[in-house]
């Protein structure tokens, strides 16, 4: 087994107990076949002899983007409690909107007493792109502060926990907020152009998912013409952002530097360890990626 | 029917609906019997004549504390999507603490890209200081988000909707967070004092109940000594604050110049019908206060 630098010494001493197997000092290309819990796959490594890489992020793109996937080889990804932190996200900065608290910290700063009414988020809709388990834990808990979820997905479905109903990628829903939870993908790249964006209706767009799943510059234009009336950008096409980046300057908007839903070392061990007991059983892991599908 | 002025033409015509009653034009002194709809009872109003008084506010203490109640006269107060309202506000402040919000603003309006992992509010304890109408959903909505809630109440008793467990008023009980929807009454009056905030740990304390619960003083030591981690204060002993008040160089402090929960018109109405509704029916309203007790 090896594992990649990075990782806390605890961390790889419960991969250790886990796997029932030493991990073996970064760098070393084994001889045998081997597992790899890492970030990155180097090239050195994409061998005959990779059984099964776990990684420690929740997306793959950049993993699979890197290269063509080594044949037969398993690949998971580490979720952890991602959905729920992602969720607590969304819910935080539409909840913030609502409530208006960079606006009343501005206020505070200032020694003003101004009332400003809220806006109660009971009651309105949120359109989620994205009904896996990120956009389905985003969905229960703006459902449980009394929002409408309408999920949508590229194939029709059934409602997937936490959605109180579904629509097609093009059908139009009314809603005060757009959220994408969408991984990166061929399907997905520039998903939100002008054309989506110029439907939403002044709605606020939160987005969790990939930043290239969005045309930056389609969103530019759909902010000045209000269609859409804010964004919350946790990822972007290109990270990090330079400070002098066009980004900074988009109105409306708050980019939140990929902090929603950071894995944590425990996270790791504990979707590591659930894979492998899956494999000991002789089921495919549920945090297997279809490497051709990309998620 | 008198209806004090400031209430939009729509609702008044609403109320004369509901009470198949005309609204007297403000100012005028009846003859005979009357109901007044109003935010504070003028002197020449506190008269025998008083058959019903319906704020349209929830709070009362500042019409009991007026002079004495007309003796007999029925006092009964909108509550309308109060506790929802009042609800969101707790959490949006909650959520935005665990996760960054004011800081990211502040972030990105210097151009600057750095993660801020967030705090997972899921698993924390938060401590509600009044278990009524506003208390319940405050702990309702927390529940939803994985925060375990204990109610804090004078008399012990089960624990109401949305708590998952009750503790007395001087027991200590470590939590993240702690919330005050206490009334103003003489029992309450200064109860966030020097003992109470010492024992704190750190918490963050939100405040939504009366600003004269809180000992002003106490808490800036509090924050001082780090007692109190932050202070999140929708009301104050004396408002508004002027721009010199020194409550606007508490540290770690936001004052929201009592914005949660402002009733809407519409909350007044429905309000104002549903006891009217009850009374007709011979009972007494669930919003009806007891003015000996304040509450």
């Amino acid at each position: 087994m090896l594992v990649a630098p990075g990782l806390a010494a605890s961390a790889v001493r419960s991969l250790e107990r886990a796997a029932g197997r030493p991990a073996e000092p970064d760098g070393t290309v084994p001889d045998g076949p081997y597992v790899y819990v890492g970030a990155t796959l180097p090239d050195e490594l994409r061998g005959d002899g990779l059984l099964w890489f776990h990684s420690v992020n929740a997306g793959t793109d950049a993993l699979l983007g890197a290269g063509p996937w080594p044949a037969g080889a398993l690949l998971t990804r580490t979720v952890g409690r991602m959905g729920e932190r992602i969720a607590q996200y969304v819910l935080a900065w539409v909840l913030a909107e609502c409530q208006s608290v960079p606006e009343f910290a501005a206020q505070h700063a200032r020694a003003e007493w101004r009332r400003i009414p809220s806006e109660l988020a009971a009651g309105q809709t949120a359109v989620v792109h994205g009904t896996g388990r990120i956009g389905s834990a985003v969905a229960g808990l703006l459902g449980a502060c009394g929002i409408r979820t309408v999920g949508v997905a590229r194939t029709p479905r059934e409602a997937p926990p936490g959605f109180d109903a579904m629509a097609g990628t093009d059908e139009p829903v009314a809603a005060r907020w757009v959220v994408s939870a969408l991984p990166l993908t061929g399907a997905t790249a520039g998903y939100f152009g002008a054309d989506r964006f110029a439907a939403m209706g002044g709605a606020t767009f939160v987005n969790v998912g990939r930043g290239a799943t969005v045309d930056l510059a389609a969103l530019e234009s759909a902010l000045h013409a209000g269609t859409v009336g804010r964004a919350v950008l946790d990822v972007l096409p290109d990270e990090p952002a330079v400070p002098g980046d066009p980004c900074w300057r988009l109105p409306r908007t708050v980019i939140t530097s990929h902090s929603a839903g950071i894995t944590a070392d425990d996270d790791v061990v504990t979707d590591f360890t659930a894979c492998l007991r899956e494999l000991r059983a002789g089921r495919v892991p549920a945090l297997a990626v279809d490497t051709a599908r990309g998620y």
